[in-house]
């Protein structure tokens, strides 16, 4: 576990150092707290939509972060422009299929994305991935509201069926490219009472994959990054905002010392 | 007052159990504040305005908010389609008719919305709801720079037009459905140096109205606890935005005993 | 130079007074920012982009903020009708290029605004003016990676192009009419951690537009008035969370001691 966290550590350094762009297509709810992520963990945010010019933009970038959160069908079309790109010019992409299973229109946007798109990691909450697999699970709006049984299948079926590496979310967060499997234990009750937590954690996944194209290994070191600001800033929040704003700092504080001491992610299978 | 307190207090507490799910089509500028508002009363958020997704999307809410503070004529009809929808499952729609008074297009599309949907209950400041009677007001951008004269009167004119309860937010707040008549008194001047008050009021309320139909009941609870909310959040403010934090830290927070102790809600017709 | 100073105080006392309505066509990224900031310093937001009502809401407005940092091609014309409308009326708009030289659909989306419309003030970091200019930076998704070599060149250029007043934000900010240029060297490099704090600024820019028709005057002090209270706003910052939200409180804290002590404002060249 510590060569795991030493790791992680160094590619955090390396996001500093890189300051790769992260292009986003998300929705409007998490468009500000995820520019401030991205800059928090040492990238670049841009937010540009308009498939007049996603494809020009997405040349510079390290990553592309495609969110259907607030989606439309219009936006759905510049996330496959961006994506289609993204895919020529070999910059991965990160998916988080925000409310997957509330509609149909959510579940069948994302499934498109996922055929038409070689996608480098999915990131989403049991419920999401559950419906994308058809394995179960049940979301209300944008909320897991009843998980699925068995996540390490689950994560494992999505890497299978479109060649991606798969990130579930929850007390226990999941990662597997259908063979290894990882678990990422840091996190905080504190992160549901806050909105886009799911969003910022996709974000933070992301700049790690500019970095590291082991995308369990980014997948890893952005869940374990992440959760690891909430255990710290948990002590400075006397509610959720206090909490929101404790977060975000420790993003940016954090240091490879606690993230050697703290990280707490190991392989359920392979590699170990 | 003490019962109507305690039956506010016991309201806010079936907010937490039922955890209804809040369906807002709101503007782009309190997508995240409103969100992280419907999390700290205990409500879940989705903020979904795609016209293929909205009638889908409503059906698992407890309750619908229609907020046009950024509208375009797409927006509006997606409002339409969901609103009917909500309609048919009696679902109840609180509308924030932002800006009325200040474009014809904003006057034009909150009454189009009045005409067209049965809407539960709309809040807003006095010169939005003078706009829609015609009874006066003025309003710049989206805030009221003249007071209609007649509150209550105005109040009760909306409520009788279209069968809604209104709610005009002010340094008092009046709540009427055309028979009864609620005066709010909590708040504080400080919630007049942030954006997107009014939209945090409208979405307090809707989580009320989701469970519970007095809809008179509903919005004083939702606007007693945010004014209750804010008088506690001033003693951590040393500006707006630290404000702005304690205030969304005192929405998560609030106990019953300070519902009880601090709400200021009374009849000034009807329930005496 | 303390004339200066006690100028841009008593500009400052202007805006709270008056109240300037400050009518923002803007990106989703910062529109709740920006908005936040407009009331901070005293002055009213409203934000819409409905081609329907942008150009009779800009009938009431101080200054026209024209931001398209999330575009698309609509955006653009209902920027050109709600800029059009406002220069019938003499009232002054302040363009704010983000992102230009990034893409095409970017610099050219401004160009076209600097030549269909007669705008008073163009705020942008160096590549992004560089950019409009030819005359060298690089901008990478919306940050300068590469400065231009000679601000002060590049900025009297642009505003010799167009008729406009530049101001290149940066360590030292230049301002220029194409004759006079002023220096401002408030600031601290906290704001390179957040998102949108050149939208802010620009915002901070439009509010003394509003009362001030010497733009190199209303440029300067709202980039006086800003880099000052974010250098107010570091001793409170224990990270860029912290250092937002006391930087939003010090806009509105902000007095007219701090402003004649603090302000480090003066003539490089003309009115000396």
């Amino acid at each position: 576990m510590n060569e795991l966290n030493e790791k992680i550590a160094q590619l955090r350094e390396q996001v500093r150092q890189q300051r790769p762009l992260l292009h986003h297509i998300t929705n409007f709810v998490v468009m500000n707290d995820t520019a401030n992520v991205t800059l928090h963990i040492g990238a670049l945010p841009v937010m540009a939509h308009a498939r007049e010019e996603v494809a020009e933009m997405v040349q510079a970038a390290g990553a592309l972060v495609l969110n259907p959160g607030t989606l439309s069908p219009d936006w759905v079309e510049s996330m496959l422009v961006a994506g289609h790109r993204a895919n020529e010019l070999d910059i991965p992409i990160v998916l988080d299929p925000v409310g997957a299973g509330a509609t149909s229109l959510r579940t069948q946007s994302n499934l498109r994305l996922l055929r038409e798109l070689k996608i480098a990691i999915v990131r989403g909450n049991s419920g999401e991935i559950g419906a994308l697999t058809g394995l179960g699970g049940v979301v209300k709006g944008v909320e897991t509201v009843e998980e699925v049984k068995e996540p390490e299948e689950v994560a494992k079926t999505l890497a299978r069926q479109y060649g991606v590496t798969t990130a579930i979310t929850g007390p226990r967060d999941i990662i597997s490219d259908g063979q290894r499997v990882v678990a990422v234990d840091n996190g905080h009750p504190m992160l549901k009472t806050i909105t886009g937590t799911g969003c910022a954690a996709t974000t933070m996944i992301a700049a790690f994959a500019a970095v590291e194209r082991d995308y369990v290994l980014a997948a890893a070191a952005g869940l374990a990054c992440y959760g690891l600001a909430a255990e710290l800033a948990v002590a400075e929040a006397r509610g959720p905002a206090t909490f929101k704003v404790a977060l975000f700092d420790a993003i940016y504080n954090l240091s490879a010392e606690q993230i050697i001491r703290g990280a707490k992610v190991h392989y359920l299978r392979g590699k170990t």
